[in-house]
């Protein structure tokens, strides 16, 4: 597909379910990433119902302005998902049964083990005349980009993709990232500080000069819960030779903050610490009251983790910390669940039933009841036992319940981190 | 202040950092929620940057089509904050001095324990002229709402608000929503069906009459990942007595889709299933292999949950489902970890561990690695062992690995649900 050079995007999400406020658009968000990423700046992000009038007034809006224009959403197969129709129709193109697609949609309801196929899926087989369609491994709907001419003599590339973020996103990163890359004027080169056990305000004045006076590359704080991220972006001519003018901010980024960086790179943490378990052919496993299995999940949703997580004893119940974890029933009357006797002694118990080189062990108040003034809300004990000692730790988190959980998976995994590596 | 009647409204977010997706546009839905239940439609969201030109575009836009337009973000301070002052000139006013707006800064400041007040602080005291201020009890900067004349002869009324939402919501609840209440024409009653085991175009054709025919009510569909959502809307003249026209829709949806809809309001799964099992009084407890302790951390994100749920063992090595949930070493030896015999040992091992009422199992292959063609990625086995028997599903599910665990996670919970319920 030929492609115009590329210097100015925007967004538009189609779906009368976030005209009404019914589901939060996460879509622009991490679409304007994705682009920043490739140095493309998104100039406007919009929001428009399913409505073919108004998707086409916008479309001549963005097409006037933006040499690409990404649409997510309405491609389902419902009578009121019209937006494939529409940019079709914008495009003066005409829809035309894609093969492929019809295929792929017939296989995926073979899998899910349904001879009939609904007669309103086919239509999400419907492309434009001239278009690139991009498969979807994760839903029926596939997307397409279509690259048209302008009035005033620009091409304008319009890609469609699918409203949930599941199968939008790896559509846009298998499919579409590597045809964008084409056509930028610039490449961006990203390295990623990702750091934990400081607040975003202390790191950032600790990198203000990098901040302010660094040009090429530049470095930005990067918004994430639970952690501070700086972004250390390189930009290089289109022909220029790969020169590394990153590695030198990186290290007078680490000489200020080395003790709080977990990963250079992009890998998660429950990633870095499945890579550090295995590099070492170390096994681990949980025991969790109050985040509830949310550790375990964490590190299982990275494939191959099985190499070195063996099991997790979710441990909600008094009962269980005792009788599963063999947590001596005095620490639970002496001290009470949430405490560092009973953490140390879930850790240990954890670390006997799994048999593994290292247990950690969570307990703790996320709220939103059972605080008190001695022991409020957000109060969490972190253990880990390892062959030589149990270490632990004390947090005082703040916020919602759920985000009280989410810190403390990601403090938790951080404090393991720590233990491994000492 | 005089205001025009109130059909359509959009709502445009200033701010760069939404543009770069380093913060997700929260504002947007909730605004239009909070107008969708006034009867208000929004057939707009727009994001546009900290710009005075593009938002000059915007507002030339929006006043052209939108009864209402509300902006949220660029009162700040600091200089890039331009939407008051790009307003009052698109609006040809002059911007005066609000007397009230720079005493509250002033005792806000004095709050703070900071005598002196920075002085670009003051710059967030100047109103167009003729605006309604509206006052801000949880930051320094006002908003204000301006009706003016369009060139076609309409009025619109401007209405700008805060960017952080802790400003922005009271604000709106407080001095906008009572402005708007008096020019609205209608309000609605909306009323969420949702439902699992059903594809959205499958139930989507059940309904077709309902959703194609129904005026008022509305039926429409809702997107959602790994279950299927209805929307029922009822609209009630300004002075209607309410009236249920919703009562008689939902049960007409109920005789088609009964067997799939677990709820009929906003709970999500968990919250159904928490609920249901309080109720009961019922305790229940799981073994999660492949989804690795998701299901428990799903449930354990609802308050309360201790009440029933007792623990979890996240069995993900062969080891820990033979020696913590006893299971036979021949079954996994003939059938494999991944079979219908493994997850009926698994759930009846998981009750007699944690000794609950009901234990759910889950074993199966989420990918990306480890299918065979007789055992494919997306295979999952369930089963639920209760007081008279243990019963068994499988699934074969498609899509990325995450999507694989977080479908697992809704299907095994609505097995559950069923289960307790015959």
């Amino acid at each position: 597909m030929k492609m115009n050079k590329i210097r100015s995007a925007e967004i538009i999400c189609v779906g009368t379910e976030l005209l009404l406020g019914q589901i939060i658009n996460t879509n622009a968000a991490w679409l304007a990433r994705e682009l920043s990423l490739l140095g493309i700046y998104s100039y406007y992000q919009t929001v428009v119902g399913d409505n073919a009038e108004r998707l086409t007034d916008m479309l001549k809006t963005a097409t006037g302005r933006s040499d690409l224009i990404i649409l997510t959403g309405g491609l389902g197969p419902t009578q009121d998902d019209l937006t494939m129709a529409t940019v079709a129709a914008f495009a003066g193109r005409p829809m035309l049964l894609h093969q492929e697609s019809q295929e792929a949609i017939a296989a995926r309801f073979q899998l899910m083990h349904q001879r009939h196929v609904p007669s309103n899926n086919w239509k999400q087989a419907m492309m434009p005349e001239g278009a690139l369609v991009l498969p979807n491994k994760n839903g029926t709907a596939p997307g397409a980009m279509l690259t048209i001419p302008t009035s005033d003599n620009r091409a304008v590339t319009l890609v469609m993709l699918p409203g949930p973020p599941s199968e939008m996103q790896p559509m846009f990163s298998e499919s579409v990232r590597p045809q964008l890359v084409k056509c930028t004027t610039t490449r961006l080169k990203h390295c990623f500080v990702r750091m934990i056990g400081i607040g975003e305000s202390a790191a950032e004045s600790r990198l203000l000069d990098l901040i302010s006076s660094q040009t090429n590359p530049t470095v930005a704080p990067y918004a994430a819960e639970g952690e501070v991220m700086f972004r250390v972006t390189q930009s290089l001519g289109q022909d220029e030779k790969n020169n590394d003018k990153t590695a030198a901010v990186i290290s007078e980024i680490q000489k200020r903050l080395g003790d709080h960086i977990y990963e250079i790179g992009t890998r998660s943490l429950p990633e870095v610490v499945k890579d550090l378990l295995t590099e070492r052919g170390l096994t681990v496993s949980f025991a969790e009251s109050c985040t509830g299995g949310m550790i375990s999940a964490a590190l299982t949703d990275i494939p191959g983790a099985s190499t070195s997580f063996t099991g997790c004893m979710v441990a909600y119940d008094k009962q269980v910390k005792i009788q599963q974890l063999h947590v001596p029933e005095t620490v639970i009357q002496d001290h009470g669940e949430v405490s560092e006797a009973c953490a140390r002694a879930m850790a240990t118990g954890c670390r006997d039933v799994f048999n593994t080189t290292y247990s950690l062990a969570v307990t703790g108040l996320a709220g939103s009841s059972g605080g008190s003034a001695e022991k409020p809300v957000g109060l969490i004990w972190l253990a880990v036992a390892g062959p030589k000692e149990v270490v632990t730790r004390q947090l005082q988190l703040t916020g919602s319940r759920s985000r009280i959980r989410r810190v403390t998976v990601l403090q938790a995994l951080d404090f393991l981190r720590r233990q491994v590596l000492t």
